[in-house]
């Protein structure tokens, strides 16, 4: 393993001195260290142009950002004994907020695991490495995962838009253990089984959990419509809280079959139905159906995922909010999500606004989600954030 | 009652047609409608260019704000019966989420009520009215709450800043029954006395009570040093959801005697202790002591209360931050707020930032508060969200 140094240009170092931990090949004295000395994976000392080190960092030669400091202000390697350290920091942090064993266990950046994702279900562990330098230190991560954890299970889903994004391989791979299709899982006290092998992202979003949990203050008595809904995370979630009926939207058939596992494994099938299409047409098809509900959630996928597609993205939010509203009764509340990390929470507010001056209504406010504990924002990095969840009472 | 119309210059319509419930003095037609020609509290017409009906307003014609819509759309007097049916709303949305008659009942421009709030402790209501337009209709609104409310008594708070930047009388006033100098409020479950007549703003402030609720997740079994604590808010919560020991730390003796009101109301006086002094400074003289706590709660008053007093307010939030890190154990988390409107979530996380690379650690946010319910955010007016709690873990 080399650990030769990595020199920035002059003023270069001025984000990293101020905690981020990314380094972009333009800021590179490449002069004196040219990049493609380096392999993926490439342990260096980073140090700014008067010698002074910053951290130890991980190459990624080819790509914009071309090194991750995993270790900030000191001299470290990627070893076995180093993830065990990292993955311990992070069970500590969680299991201090967290009763049961159900959530992310480490995020990336803000764990000081570049390119490392880990999301926990009890016995099992779903692992995304989303880089090739990461890629290189799969096994001493998996052996410090066993080590720390003793887990039943270790599966790495390999097909993430990142890991596409670097020409990895594409495949899911059980690496410890055995794990089967489905996991159990609970959040907020509801039970969930989640498909980890072939459901989106790690099969569950842990991220929205304290947003959910907000759910029970206000949908007892309620109706629900939540579009898409994946498996359930929140419409099963409301169901439990006391809803009088829950409306699945998505357009993926096998996940309204996981919403309706996921309804009678909480003994609430009775009140939950599923619809299948894509949202905005069959938002458009209720509407027109004169269907309406006290409580809409819409929970879509990153609209946007590169900033050139803000503008576009801002019109898409704006879209279905409007659509939303037009099945949301006066008075009721709106339950609007972005993790669009490209999206600030005032564009999110904007484009609800803009959406309700469409709708013919006004917007209040009235509580906000943000990522929770188990995805937690590194206030040196701003690209860690990424969640917004907005609860706002529909006014007239 | 004079129900003129107010015309805007060409183009100036734009704000208000966004949602927006604010007239500028420089967007009036002056050479079609003269501002000297009205008196605080005239209700006009608001009219564009083109003579499109925008909505009804009272004016503040000495005011830079020189307008304030209370009707969007609408034609409407702001009358006694109008009062009714605004706090008849806002009553509504209030009881929809809170169980317990305690909670800001009107807030401002949200409620369509602009230039007022009112909250309410049980029988009682306590009443700002922020300027010349709103006081005219001191009688009609004190009409319709007794209408909607009954209460045993209404206390006008009339020392607000934005009273005494109008020239208003700055005093209180009992206008309506009898109110005593300490009312019992609950929040999140937890008993408090509110000195209304004496204490600041209204005598408590309901802002953060969602923030103070997801203390319980974090002070059990923790030491917990609460500074700007008034009358205990957060330290008292904090004590009764588990805390081994609080220390309320403030500049005002009759503050601290609060928190000890308020520790014995909660059968905890034996883990509260005060410590009385300016903040930074006692803060200092506490680290020089050796002193450290598990939790540190900053809820400052609002360093910036003018767009151009940002960068030094932003060097106080960060000096404060730096200085409770400084009494903060590693591990441990950081609760900073801010009531400054004119500083953003992205400003107050980046001074949290600083503060920990010169106080030698790091932060990750784990959770982020925000306004409440009561305190219900107009998403086309950016004026109304000014609250920020956020929840950080020292890390090293």
């Amino acid at each position: 393993m080399t650990t030769t140094d990595l020199y920035l240009r002059k003023g270069a170092d001025r984000r990293l001195r101020g905690g981020h931990l990314w380094v972009y090949s333009n800021e590179v004295d490449t002069g004196r260290c040219p990049l493609n000395q380096f392999a993926p994976g490439d342990v260096v000392q980073v140090r700014n142009a008067e010698g002074r080190m910053l951290g130890s960092a991980y190459m990624e030669p080819q790509a914009l950002i071309c090194a991750r400091v995993f270790a900030p202000g000191e001299q470290a390697q990627l070893d076995e004994a180093l993830f065990q350290s990292r993955l311990q920091s992070a069970l500590e942090a969680r299991e201090a907020i967290f009763d049961r064993p159900f959530y992310r266990l480490a995020y990336g950046d803000s764990d000081l695991l570049p390119g490392i994702v880990i999301d926990r279900f009890g016995p099992y562990l779903v692992v995304q490495l989303n880089n090739a330098g990461a890629e290189r230190y799969r096994q001493p991560l998996i052996d410090a995962l066993q080590a720390v954890l003793s887990p039943d299970g270790v599966l790495l889903r390999g097909d993430s838009r990142a890991r596409r994004d670097s020409g990895l391989v594409a495949d899911n791979e059980v690496v410890l253990g055995t794990v089967p299709e489905q996991v159990l899982l609970e959040e907020n006290g509801v039970r969930f089984s989640a498909p980890v092998f072939s459901g989106q992202k790690t099969g569950w979003f842990y991220d929205h959990r304290m947003a959910r949990a907000r759910l029970s203050s206000w949908v007892k008595g309620k109706s629900v419509l939540d579009v898409y809904s994946y498996i359930g995370g929140w419409g099963i979630q409301a169901g439990v809280f006391g809803a009088t009926d829950v409306c699945c939207l998505d357009s993926s058939s096998a996940a309204l079959e996981g919403v309706m596992v996921n309804a009678r494994l909480n003994d609430i099938a009775d009140i939950v139905s599923v619809r299948q299409g894509p949202a905005a047409e069959t938002m458009q098809q209720m509407r027109a159906e004169g269907v309406s509900h006290d409580v809409v959630i819409l929970d879509p996928p990153a609209f946007i995922q590169r900033r050139k597609d803000l503008k576009k993205g801002i019109a898409a939010y704006r879209r279905i909010n409007e659509l939303g509203l037009q099945l949301l009764r006066p008075g009721g509340l709106l339950v609007s999500g972005s993790c669009s990390m490209h999206l600030s929470r005032a564009d999110l507010m904007t484009a609800m606004q803009q959406a309700a001056v469409r709708a013919g209504c006004q917007l209040r406010v009235v509580e906000q989600g943000a990522q929770g504990p188990d995805h937690p924002i590194h206030p040196a990095i701003p690209e860690t954030e990424y969640l917004k969840a907005i609860f706002a009472r529909r006014v007239g």
